[in-house]
């Protein structure tokens, strides 16, 4: 998010560096095999989108102490897990413009890396007083998972509806960004109905972030997003612009998106793409995540006024107009 | 453990039984994949070792709470995890006589299903009152990554020393049993020496059973062993009877122990054991191994006497003395 929501945090920049310290504190070993490793993963850190919703939610909600700075370095920790093992699933071979660690080392590496990621998230979460933390950490990646093994057995469904899609975004994405801001209102000691309310809103731009993330996969420009485009379609992975053309589209634009997605043309997700793009499908998709990221809006803006919350309205904003 | 372990542990049978049943009714989900996938596991859940340490370890310090049913599901759960993740480590064919979940379902759902096992297992036991099982939990599958990827940065390394092989070992068997002792004897109440006593049990009782395991690998009878032998060779994985041999062997055997790890002759195996088998390596392997089932004998004997102490005991002597 660098060039786009890092110019609106200010508000939380020390608190994110303290993050990225603490999150390269806690993954050092003693074993130089794993330091090399872990180097290798920091080097395609992203956004720190998820930390930043656990700062934002917390300051927003009666800001932020200690406990912020490790949830916010926990849920970097899940994410960073789930994208390695991406990998692995995806077969990815470009990922923020380096190469995925599964590409260097092999699946095996990939595999163990996420788990040791996985692994020190529980540990720095188990380090905080309460269990609260580490059980909705943990009913979280409970969720993540099933988002996960739901996607794949539905991988090449083309008949996938519209409600089975988004209960499998909602579980493998947005929950983890709901969590996120559960925590950070929950560490800074606010009620209940608060709590709940952002829960809200994470989910809403949990989800919101997810419709953006295929509609990318589509439009998007290599160059520009970072990774390699088109790999839902690869993947036989709907998205929700394709569910919506399968759908509404003239029968024999259906007829021949199927086909083209049974297929192995060399040049099939390029055809796809043109057959898409001019359809109302896309705009279809946009016009979901807009409605989502409205609510989400409103879920922040019933918080007491401060620069965090106005902030949180904006990210709401950004992950629609986000170009990567 | 069927056959074996099983008749000296009828004073934890009904324990056992909750134990699978809670381990059931955890990983149940409202997703039908899901369930149909996890089914496919519990095919073939194995010698259920783990929950037995804590049962016992607990029976032996003071007695069974609902705790320990809990904290035994658990480290069957980061058990059965492992299990699967080696699945796309080892590329095993066979493991418990049935396929494999990478082999029926591809590399995606075996590393899902790994993550799925392991966050329900921190799930679990975020349950907990306190945060001590959550903490030693994590800290214990942290070491198990580490050694996993210290073993993946030394496969094919033909001058491991046994002192870095005994490192891998530790962290990736011998640590969960560790920590299998040390939950079941806090659990019941026990006093800090003796936790640490039971501790060091589980440590030597651990590293024993893995080095009885790689003995296995080269003497043991496929249709016995219920698993395809010789995958450590095939992997290049350094097992002790190997590292023994290429330090001690006439140089013309060692020479050719090296050129046949270094090749892929179609009857590699079958010559690699050959060229082992009339060696001393694997007698120095067990001697070592029954080295350390006397100490972890030695540190169950410390406890009060009665039924479960002895089966500790004779859990030691199993773990060496077992065809499987």
């Amino acid at each position: 998010m660098k060039g786009g929501l890092a110019s609106f945090t200010e508000c939380i920049a020390g608190d994110l560096t303290a993050v990225e310290r603490l999150f390269e504190r806690e993954l050092a070993s003693e074993l130089a095999c794993v330091n090399s490793l872990v180097r290798h993963v920091s080097r395609f850190r992203g956004k720190m989108l998820r930390p930043m919703l656990v700062l934002l939610t917390g300051k927003a909600c009666g800001g932020l102490n200690d406990s912020h700075i490790v949830l916010a370095t926990v849920v970097e920790m899940v994410h960073m897990a789930t994208l390695v093992h991406d990998d692995v699933l995806d077969e990815a071979e470009l990922r923020r413009k380096g190469a995925t660690i599964n590409h260097l080392r092999g699946n095996e590496a990939a595999v163990m890396l996420g788990d040791y990621l996985i692994s020190h998230s529980y540990h720095l979460c188990s380090s905080l007083d309460s269990q609260f933390a580490s059980r909705l950490i943990a009913r979280t990646t409970n969720q993540v998972c099933e988002g996960e093994l739901l996607q794949i057995a539905n991988r090449n469904n083309l008949d996938l509806d519209e409600m089975t899609y988004l209960q499998i975004i909602g579980l493998k994405t947005a929950v983890l960004c709901a969590a996120c801001c559960s925590l950070g209102a929950h560490a800074a000691g606010a009620d209940a109905a608060t709590i709940k309310r952002m829960e809200g809103y994470g989910l809403a731009l949990g989800t919101a972030f997810q419709i953006q993330d295929d509609i990318l996969d589509i439009v998007g420009e290599s160059g520009t997003v970072g990774k390699t485009l088109g790999i839902d379609i690869e993947k036989g992975k709907m998205t929700l612009p394709m569910i919506h053309f399968l759908r509404t589209a003239p029968r024999e634009h259906r007829t021949l998106l199927r086909s083209l997605m049974e297929g192995r043309d060399a040049d099939k997700v390029e055809r796809i793409r043109n057959l898409i793009l001019p359809s109302k499908s896309v705009a279809y998709a946009r016009e979901k995540a807009r409605s989502l990221t409205d609510d989400a809006r409103a879920a922040a803006a019933q918080l007491p006024d401060s620069e965090a919350r106005r902030v949180l309205e904006m990210a709401a904003e950004f992950v629609i107009s986000r170009p990567m």
